[in-house]
């Protein structure tokens, strides 16, 4: 049996995670791989950090020297687990170009130099496995580059972030406010101190970029992703969504429209009887819809260390399986389209807005009016609660393009009847 | 650009989908394989059957000699969907000993062959792959093989078979009955009309036989598992179990306890809030509990010409990389485990029973009674409706042996105040 020698770049919750599970499960990873998998060096900052939960056998692994891992001939595969972008894109850069296979978790890194870094790994004869960059324990790469690859696909909804899916989901159940459901996250672990990458929506605008590019073959980078968060929603909308039959989740977009692929990150009412719609708390999904195939969904944890260890040892067993049977083969995507990225003014979308208005007579009338001069159409006006001096209008439209919306909006919002536009989200068909 | 050659055997439902399905989307197909896959042969038992929906330039390949596929040198890779056992197998044999690459969809021969074909496979350096014949488009077998490869997999739980999971659907949707329930599904063509392979649970059995071997790297057959089918079930069962909180699945369930591997198909209350519980119609879904990836869940069309295609398609597109970059690694699962299938009675399960019996006082305190004889204990009582003559009892049962459930029940259908035991479906906790 071949000994297979890892290099580790970084010893975090994943690089930790991913040390304890070849560890774990040494007996049966080494059968199937059929390979002696050894983590040979971690290379850290500093050597001297306190790392009171690491084993003391990995700790004698530990180097802040890169030599000791890139020039080092006994290692086969390079895992980067130290996240970040510059520094970690020079290290995998070092390493393909020293014909060292890369597995990484990084999807900053991915969503904005997967192509170079492909076409790098290609040129040296190396493999770049990159499952654990997107919602790690769900296989998506794998799954879009391997198992659907006949498919023509033509949408992939998914619900990519843990931390705001788990916030959504309870607001819905408990009914409180975002707030409330974030502080709640934070309490649990399930949100950062700093969470403006995850209800912001970037964190899933990266992941969206990724498999964007897998399922079409098209570069498509992070900066293409039109993104919102979602720190607006509210309670209200909530329950309104919930009469209506919808569920609010944040949902990472990626549409083929005639030879063009349109990205996007935004919360939307997903119709309840839609399988993303019944995903709770902190798993994510990935829903695909394709010619052949028809929809699949793959539902799993999308963020933790066990849950990214997995990918990272998947990668690790599939490159080591192939360096054992010397076959080597390519595994990058193959980004033979050409670059079309949709913009999104253009976009037909059907729109729910919750309007706070003045308590007056004709205040309907008037906003329809201003809709339908925007070709905005009314498909049901959903309820108006009225109160002592204001009143609240909740709207359904029909499929608008998504400009006219913009510009009806801008009128309403200088209409002196308008107090204020509590809420615009976009509406998936039933 | 290398030329690959697909020499078919079989022009069916799965073999005239996948031949449209490369046709269809050859494009692609051929950049993403980076080869030139055409079809070369097909071999049929009658050249001359009318096949009036099948591409007139598909029918100049047909033959109904076998040498002209197993002797054609030209041919890399054969595409078994003719179906059936016994020829199949022998074709299968036959064409690994000739060193011809193999993609199957083929459940009945790899539930119950799968071992010695792999074994011909590896001694001949030729690639087996059959991700088509679980669950067509859903990619359990390359998710299982692969992506939780470092996983040890404590549980795989399945919706197999889209003709059953339609008619409990239908059932639960509608509040009908399970004949009615069954002819709107033959009516629709989701069921044969002989459905007896599907509704009895021999199908999920099968699926289950491979899905298992995989998951636990030992070998399972089809002649493992035990199987109850759903014709039993009621409009009253699925009622009772939605009161309750459950919904009734039929569902295929591969355990690991101790080093052993417990094999079942049957009906079960599934808690609403699982997500398999959700999964409604046609649709299949595979959800695996692992201990690194924790739960994760695939869903998709586990049946139909297009589905099936799919899964055929991507595994013809792997070999076809292979072969092209000479990397023929070997991908048959390591059956490395000791064979070790537990048996039925000792496995502890939750009970729902329905009882038909004798208006008559005290009824319910000898059955307990009989109960409780045999350690089986109530966890509650659901409902009691009175008839005239007769009532309905239906009570769900803590955690107990099968073998005791089973005594006590033989002893319960010997009473005189019973009429019948109606149902008895496992439970799954919540």
């Amino acid at each position: 049996m071949k000994t297979i020698r890892i290099g580790m770049i970084g010893l975090g919750t994943v690089g930790g995670g991913t040390a304890a599970m070849l560890e774990k499960n040494r007996g049966f990873i080494n059968k199937t791989a059929n390979a002696n998998i050894v983590m040979d060096k971690i290379l850290v900052r500093d050597i001297n950090k306190e790392r009171p939960r690491v084993n003391p056998d990995l700790l004698k692994l530990l180097t802040d020297n890169p030599d000791d891992i890139f020039l080092n001939e006994d290692i086969d595969i390079i895992v980067e687990v130290m996240g970040g972008v510059e520094l970690a894109l020079t290290y995998v850069k070092k390493a393909l170009n020293l014909k060292k296979h890369i597995v990484t978790a990084n999807k900053d890194m991915m969503a904005v130099h997967a192509n170079e870094l492909f076409d790098l790994a290609e040129k040296n004869g190396a493999l770049l496995l990159f499952e654990a960059s997107v919602c790690a324990a769900i296989p998506i790469v794998e799954v879009l580059k391997k198992s659907l690859a006949g498919n023509k696909i033509s949408r992939i909804l998914g619900i990519l972030n843990g931390t705001t899916n788990y916030i959504l989901s309870k607001m819905d159940s408990e009914g409180i406010e975002y707030s409330n459901a974030l502080q709640d996250a934070m309490d649990k672990g399930f949100a950062e101190s700093n969470p403006e990458s995850d209800v912001m929506g970037y964190d899933s605008g990266r992941k969206l970029a990724i498999l964007a590019a897998i399922a079409y073959n098209m570069r498509v980078e992070y900066d293409d992703v039109f993104i919102e968060g979602i720190t607006k929603i509210t309670a209200d909308d909530i329950s309104y969504a919930s009469e209506l039959g919808y569920r609010i989740k944040l949902i990472a977009d990626a549409k083929y429209i005639d030879g063009g692929v349109k990205v996007n990150v935004n919360p939307v009412f997903m119709p309840e009887t839609h399988p993303l719609a019944k995903v709770d708390g902190i798993y994510n999904a990935v829903y695909i819809e394709s010619d052949m195939a028809g929809e699949t969904m793959l539902y799993g944890k999308g963020a933790g260390a066990e849950a990214t260890a997995s990918a990272v040892v998947g990668d690790i067993i599939a490159i080591a399986k192939d360096i054992c049977e010397n076959s080597i083969a390519n595994t990058g995507y193959t980004l033979f389209n050409d670059r079309k990225i949709l913009g999104h003014k253009n976009a037909v979308s059907k729109f729910y807005l919750r309007l706070d208005v003045r308590e007056s007579p004709g205040v309907l009338s008037k906003i329809a009016g201003v809709l339908g001069d925007h070709e905005v159409s009314i498909y049901s006006v959903v309820q108006a609660k009225a109160y002592a001096e204001s009143a609240e209008i909740a709207i359904i439209t029909h499929g608008v393009v998504e400009e006219n919306m913009q510009n009806a909006l801008n009128e309403i919002k200088n209409l002196k009847i308008v107090n204020e536009i509590s809420s615009v989200i976009r509406v998936e068909d039933k």
